[in-house]
């Protein structure tokens, strides 16, 4: 994937999503001890980054594979990108949840159009629910994060941080699946000024940091994180990139998430989803190896359910 | 009060102040049959407009007054936008507030190096409270919305929105003591292209709603409204600017403030306080006379116990 592919990318999905704003806040950076840069995807459509890599996704389909509609797994924020991005481009998205998914996600879905099917809540029901549908209907699976057009998305929201923001020294992401650390790496190989790419990751769900030591995709045997959207693994597509690319992924704990959580909250005063505050509780965490730097972050997503906040 | 002293205030404050973006939502934009653009001022220092005024306010004074420091009585956001204000420019700043004031508010105006002196909770114990801080120091007292300094600083938050979105046909402010819609009626007088401007203010306490019929300044009897920073009344300074330009006050109920504020923390994901939500609850009350016209609203302020949200 090179930078051309990035750019056409860029180009070919601005008109559906938002240049989203950097914010930034004299009083955190005191309390870091550098300049950071955030780069709020939770004001993106859907509240979440995910809407650029859909978006793509379903843009480089063939006419005819459009016309017999796209189908995903997800219960989280992929699922709604991929709804809202279908019914934008007038394709049929069908959207398999698990039956134990909240009916809040359930109705964020329905809203945006996206058909549901239900199916038991393993990895094996799910793939066998959205293969039936590949099989009977034609349609194109789209995985959430292991797909190249979904990373070349992703990659799109660092990309824009980076030309409003050249200078970096370094961008932080959380990681989940891993297409928004593979797409960054990628903005920031093709459009940083020396600058690195860390992870920031649970510990509850250390399955990248594993990886990137043991040389394999490595799994996770239970994920018991408020980061819900860290839950997942890498995969084949984005474990080469992260590889190749990523300096460190930075673990912290469930405390040091919710703390940063709340720092966001009370001082940046936008509503973020605890996997966007990992990344931000992985910059405190390693704040002194930063010291005057200047530092980016991807704020992933917004969605969380404000009566139910862990503070 | 002319175009170019709008400006000069703007040009003398703008290395103190942040210029808060501009947001909207395609999803609201929907949901109100208008286009609407948030002047985020949630996200200003202090995390309230009251930044803007207490700065111009400050600089204003002769190097003799500023040695002799500034003084003011509140015990919401104006009393740290002062602290902070004052520390940035070198200068002492002493707030009075009533000892029943919340503990988080005093350590507010502490972390920015506000000088605390309580007083009884009532309008005649915190006049003489500064009053007496003024004849013992010779300092300056600042009020936090009938000033024509303040009023003209807090108009520069409508004027950036304004340059930004040039074609606004109508501003909506929240109304509390009148600085900053008196302020923001300067701007849409000046900078304005056949734009209105309207206030939202609770039914709870609408004094202003009444003092535009009336013609003169009307009281609140009793101000129980969950928009606390709406609780004051208006000013000699101010209420000549609300009468002439104002077009009209919209009266919202506590349902329609904690309904709007709701909407704005899920769909735009931020942070806002009850008074900010007033002016887009005013919005929605009213949409019928706006559809699709470009509506712009000063989200006032984002100073809320995010542990102790009212829905």
């Amino acid at each position: 994937m090179t930078k051309e592919n990035l750019q056409a990318c860029h180009n070919r999905i601005i008109p559906h999503i938002h240049n989203t704003p950097v914010l930034s806040s004299r009083l955190i950076n005191r309390m870091v001890g550098a300049q950071v840069y955030y780069k709020c995807e939770n004001f993106q459509r859907t509240g979440a980054y995910k809407m650029r890599g859909a978006t793509n996704a379903i843009m480089e389909l063939s006419e005819d594979q459009k016309q017999k509609g796209v189908v995903t797994h997800s219960s989280g924020n992929f699922a709604q990108a991929l709804s809202l991005a279908a019914k934008s481009l007038g394709v049929k998205a069908t959207i398999i949840m698990p039956t134990n998914s909240p009916q809040v996600k359930k109705n964020a879905v329905a809203e945006y159009k996206g058909h549901i099917i239900e199916c038991e809540p393993t990895i094996e029901a799910r793939q066998g629910a959205a293969d039936k549908i590949v099989e009977e209907t034609g349609a194109t699976f789209i995985h959430p994060s292991n797909d190249n057009t979904v990373i070349l998305g992703q990659g799109t929201a660092c990309m824009e941080l980076l030309k409003e923001q050249p200078d970096l020294d370094t961008v932080f992401c959380p990681v989940g699946g891993g297409g928004l650390i593979a797409g960054s790496a990628l903005a920031v190989n093709y459009f940083g000024n020396k600058c690195d790419i860390y992870g920031g990751e649970p510990f509850e769900a250390d399955d990248a940091y594993r990886s990137l030591i043991s040389g394999k995709i490595e799994t996770n045997k239970t994920a018991n994180t408020i980061a819900d959207g860290l839950r997942t693994q890498l995969g084949d597509k984005n474990f080469p990139l992260i590889k190749k690319y990523v300096k460190a992924i930075i673990r912290v704990t469930e405390e040091d998430i919710i703390s940063a959580m709340r720092i966001v909250y009370e001082r940046m005063k936008i509503i973020i989803e605890p996997s966007s505050a990992v990344a931000f509780a992985a910059v405190l965490k390693e704040k002194e190896s930063f010291q005057n730097k200047k530092i980016g972050i991807i704020i992933s997503g917004g969605n969380v359910d404000v009566n139910n906040l862990p503070f």
